[in-house]
This record gives structure tokens, sequence and C-alpha cells, in this order.
């Protein structure tokens, strides 16, 4: 049986893209910058997998930015914006409930850079109302960062609506974070200026994330150098990295469109016996993302549950595991106020390497939980 | 024959490292931030690396920072110092012959925060004169950011005496790049605040590097988010490229050990070949690092070289990769102000891994090549 429910944190790398990667590390070590043929071919390597990363993406080529990871993505579109379009204001809008690397990256800009920040509530739903964004931007707004969907409690934000609003504001870009997006719900990158990608969390190699940088789009480099991506990224390409993101992008789109009926069915059936449970509550809203449920035990905290679990072998998370320091979690604090239910938030990742038996597997173990310590 | 002589610009993956670190791959992928035991255990072994890194490094294991590579180092120490510590100060001194992420770094500081910077010149050993850092030090001095050993001249830097000057002046750093000094040269980090180290260079894996930041040393960070890396680097560890760095600065520094009377012997060698013929000048110091010579042939411009030699099956290069769009050394250009030397540098590294017979080949080949197109 399957018992790791952790996805949203990481995910095993798929067999095929390590398999993969590893030929190419063994094959391959000189510097793609390089501009011997050996140099030349791990480049044309590396370009060939950028072109079709944009083509899944219906992007272009030179709109695909490697980086480190998803947390470097978002650090670069939302410090790389500021640095370079200071000059048209120093607002920026987002929301309570963003990924700590964009909540830091725009704390950062408050403390160094004297920017102002305009954070969006959410409500019990775990997303914004459009009219406090349409309230809170200004014409010096440069920049607004709002996640796809929420890494905690899956709720997918209203992003068609966003991006009408921020259409008006020309000097303003629109970056989401989209690393809890892809391969999990349907999504577009029309009329979104920035989005960020992270390769481990689809079933990808840590240490490999991507920034989609609309060409219009003028940002500076946060890490300084060479002229590696496009002058955006520097340090010497971790070409075996980059080469694999296509197949990781790929196989992530493929397994999303071959088994989201199987998610779905899953997810629904975990969501409704959980539901019958006295002692739980679902923080996950309705209309979320389907392999994201976050609920409480009223009667158990985290950590006794997280324990109690695992001493079943089962993973499961209770708040981000970039947060993993802190006790509660600053998401589903944002949609309820109930202490109980924060003090006792547990989130499980459904995968499409899940079968049915795992879930139900998953469900007995969180009622035996709940009858030895609820 | 091994005709790969551009160790300088990147190294093969040492096999045992290669395979430690595929073992690790396929057996842990759980976030070493999750606090299920397959997390702590992931946690655990990134922690015992970290530890035994510092041992080396005669530093403690909270002064080792793990990051995506020696230029992201580089760019921590140097803007993190300057965001953090402005309030001291907004000079910073560095040399005109330094990698290019320190160059570029200190210029973002320029550029965006307002920082003042006083470039040292070099000498035609490619060394500052200790009296212009003596000159250039002044109250409001908060960093001092001088590489080891330079990459394209080899020369070594006197810093020792650097060293004593920067300590007169308690608020200032001494930072050093010593991507290229690590396993070229002994080397010794008291007194130097930050330094900065990358895996690729030394037999490791891409995508990996390391900042020494010395206990007392107070920098912000330039990638924001979670709490891994003492708060000082964000982003999903990428805990099994961590966890071999350990075994990659081992190995690198025992191959330096066991082998440096080989190197110091092939260098000799074609050191003194090269002198013997005709139209060829040496650009490297006498007392460089061994393991680097750069050398011009005043009739041949380095394109022209680089493509015989490279027609040969002989991989060097002209300037550093990282600034291989450039048609000129901007290292060997401050050393040097002669237009035929500048148009015709040659970088060759020699590696433990080369044979007596191997660098009789290459002179055999840079003598044809002179024969043929000089």
């Amino acid at each position: 049986m399957y018992k790791y429910f952790d996805h949203s944190s990481t995910t095993p790398v798929n067999d095929d893209v390590l398999s993969t990667y590893y030929k190419i590390l063994q094959k391959y070590f000189v510097n793609s910058e390089s501009i011997y043929p050996r140099g030349l071919e791990v480049n044309n390597l590396m370009e060939k997998s950028r072109e079709k990363t944009a083509s899944l993406l219906n992007v272009l080529p030179k709109e695909v930015i490697f980086t480190s990871s998803g947390s470097e993505a978002n650090n670069l579109a939302i410090k790389g914006t500021a640095l370079k379009r200071k000059g048209f204001g120093k607002h920026i809008i987002s929301t309570t409930v963003e990924h700590s690397s964009v909540e830091r990256s725009i704390k950062w800009l408050v403390d160094y850079l004297g920017f102002e920040v305009t954070y969006l509530p959410v409500n019990q739903n775990g997303v914004i109302e459009i009219e406090d964004l349409e309230k809170a931007i200004r014409k010096d707004t440069i920049l607004v960062s709002i996640m796809y969907v929420n890494n905690e409690s899956g709720a997918i934000m209203p992003i068609d609506k966003i991006k009408s609003i921020v259409r008006k504001y020309p000097n303003c870009y629109l970056h989401c974070d989209c690393v809890q997006a892809i391969g999990k719900i349907d999504f577009d990158l029309t009329d979104i200026d920035m989005a960020s990608i992270s390769a481990h969390k689809i079933y990808g190699l840590k240490g490999s994330g991507v920034l989609i940088k609309k060409q219009h789009v003028q940002i500076a480099e946060i890490i300084s150098g060479g002229q590696q991506e496009f002058h955006l990224r520097a340090g010497t390409s971790n070409a075996a990295v980059n080469i694999v993101f296509y197949k990781t992008l790929r196989k992530a789109l493929e397994a999303y469109k071959d088994h989201k009926s199987k998610i779905k069915k899953n997810h629904d059936y975990l969501l409704e016996e959980l539901k019958k449970l006295d002692k739980i509550v679902i923080n996950s809203p309705e209309d979320g993302c389907y392999g994201v449920i976050n609920f409480s035990c009223l009667t158990i905290t985290s950590q006794v549950m997280m324990n109690a679990l695992s001493l079943k072998g089962f993973e499961v998370s209770a708040v981000s595991t970039c947060d993993s320091q802190k006790a509660i979690s600053r998401v589903i604090s944002q949609m309820y106020k109930d202490e109980n239910r924060l003090k006792g938030t547990i989130r499980v990742s459904i995968s499409h390497l899940h079968s049915f038996e795992d879930i139900k597997g998953l469900k007995e173990a969180i009622k035996e939980c709940i009858e030895d310590y609820g």
C-alpha cells in the first residue's frame, strides 16, 4: 500500500525522468556555455528542452527562464520587477495566504527598499473578494502577485477576474505562483505576465524551477553574473536538470489528463468519508483543487494526528513544509478563527499514484486515530 | 588520451560522487523539512554532510550555507552584506579581475541601491598592490571582496596581507571567492568572513555551492521564503545534492594532496615547452596556481586556436566560460595592453586526471596549430 500523502510538499521522481537524468549526467559534464563541440551539444539539448517546455505552456522559448527552484522563480519575479520598475511606483498587491517565498520576497522589498504592500484578505473559501483587488489597485501599483492554487487549502484563486482588473493598469504586472497549479488543474498563462513552476512538485528533481516571463516584461536579475538565461540568472547552467525539465512537465501534464477522473473520485470519496466523522471539519473549499484536502480534527492537535498516522506509516502534513517549524497554519488562520480548528489542521495530498485501496487505508487510519486520541 | 583541458570551467563528476548521488536520489525523495521519520532521516543525512564539510574547512556547521552555485554564494555574500549592513556605510572594495558573479553583484548594488565601489587594479602578475587597498579602505567600507585564485590567470591574491588590513576595520567584512582555490592551493579560511565554493569545479555536481559565513557575520538573504539554511536561503533543500557535497569536497582535497607534485611537474613541463615557442607569450604569473596556464599566440586569435585544437580533440578556453560571449578576456586585459596578446589568449587547465602523455599531446597539438596557422 502506498502511504505517502504529502505530494503538495514534494513528489517522488518519475522513473523515466530519473533514469534519463542519470544517463545525461553520465554522458555530459562540459559547460553548456563552452564553445567547443561538446559544449554546443549540451547547450543544444538544453535549448531543445526550453523550446519544448515553451510549446507545452503555449509561450515563447525566450520566455522560459530556468531557475534552481520555484521559490527562486517567485523571488526573481517579485524582486526583479520591483528593482527594475520602481520608477513606475513602489506599491505591490498580494494576498495573506501566499507561499512563504512570495510573502517574504515582498517583506524584503518593504524592509530593504521601502516598498508599500497591500495584502488582500481571503474569505472562508480561501480566495480573495475581487472587489478588494479593485479597491486596492492604484496607478503606482507595479505588481500584483497572487497564487493560482493555494498550497495548503487547495483554493483556486479567481485568476480570470484578477487578469481583467490588472490589464486595466498597463504599468502593473501580474505574477502567479503556479507551483501548485501545474498538473493539478486546467490552467492558462494568457495575460499572466510571469508564472512560477517547480519541478519537484510535479514528479521532477529538486533544485529545478522555471519562471515564465513574457517578452514584454522587464525585470532585473537577482543572481547576477554570467550571460546565462538571457542575463537574468547567472551561474553555470545546471544543464542536465534543465534538459529533463521538459520531460518532467510533459509527464506531469499527461498524468493529469489521464488520471483526473480517478483523482476526483478518490478525492470525493475521502472528503465524504471525513465529513461523516463527528469531530472533523473540512478547511478546504468545496470548489478547490482536486487532490488537496485540508481538514481539522477538533479534539486532536496536528502534531498528535501526524504522529499517530506516521506510526501507521501514513505521511501527511499540518502546514506548508516551508513553514514546518510554525505551530499553526498561516493560510487556514486567514480562513477560520476557531482555535481548535487551527490547532488541528491536517493536509492530505492525493496523487495519481494512489489507488482507491490506498485512500480507504488512509480513511481507516484517520478513523482509528480519532478513536484512540480524539 | 584525455584531451579535456578546461577544468577551470567545469570538471567531470567523480564516479564515486555520481554513484552515491544516484543511490540517494533513488532512495530519498521526501522533503528534508518534513517532520515524519523519512523527512527527519533525509534531514539528518544533510546535517551530517554539513558537519563534516565544516570539519574539513575548519569552520562550524552553522557557518556552512548550501546554495545552488558558486555564483549564488558570491551574490549572497555581497548583496546580503550590503542590504544588512548599509547603515555602516555604502562603500565596497573589489578588484578589476573578479568573476562576473562578483563584478555584476557589485554593479547591481551600484545601480539599484546607490552603493559606491572602488575597483583595485592588478599588476602584470595579476594581483593587487597591497598599498592600493590600504589607500582605498575607509571607515564606511563595509565589504572587501577579493578572489583567492583568479579563474583566468591563476594568479593568487595576497590574501594574508589583505586580511591584516581588513581586520583593522571592524565594520568591514572580507569576502573571498574561493571557487578556483579549493583543491588547487593550500588555503586557510581563518579571518575570512565569507568564502564561496562551487561543487562542479571540484569534480562535483552542477547546481551545488556553499557559502561559508562565519557566525559573527550578519547578512540578509537574497532568496527569501522558508526556514531552510538558517533563513538565509529559501526553497526546498536540494537534499541529495547537499548530502554528496561533503564527499565531493573530501575527494577533491584528497586528490589535491595526492597529486599536487604530478600537477606541478606537468604544469612546469608545459610552461617551459610553451616558452620555447617563438610566437607564444605567457600571461599567467610565475607564482600563480599550478594547473592554470594562460598564454597567447601573438599571430593566432583565440578563436582560431581554439577551433584548431578542437579539431584535434583538445578542449581549452579563451576567457571565463561565464564571459564566453565576450571576445577579449577582461582579466588579461587588466594585466597587459598589447592587442595581439589580448586577441590570442588561451587558458589551459591541468587536472590530476592528466598523465604526462596527455600534456605532451597537448603541447604537440599547440605546436602544430602554430605551424599551420601562425
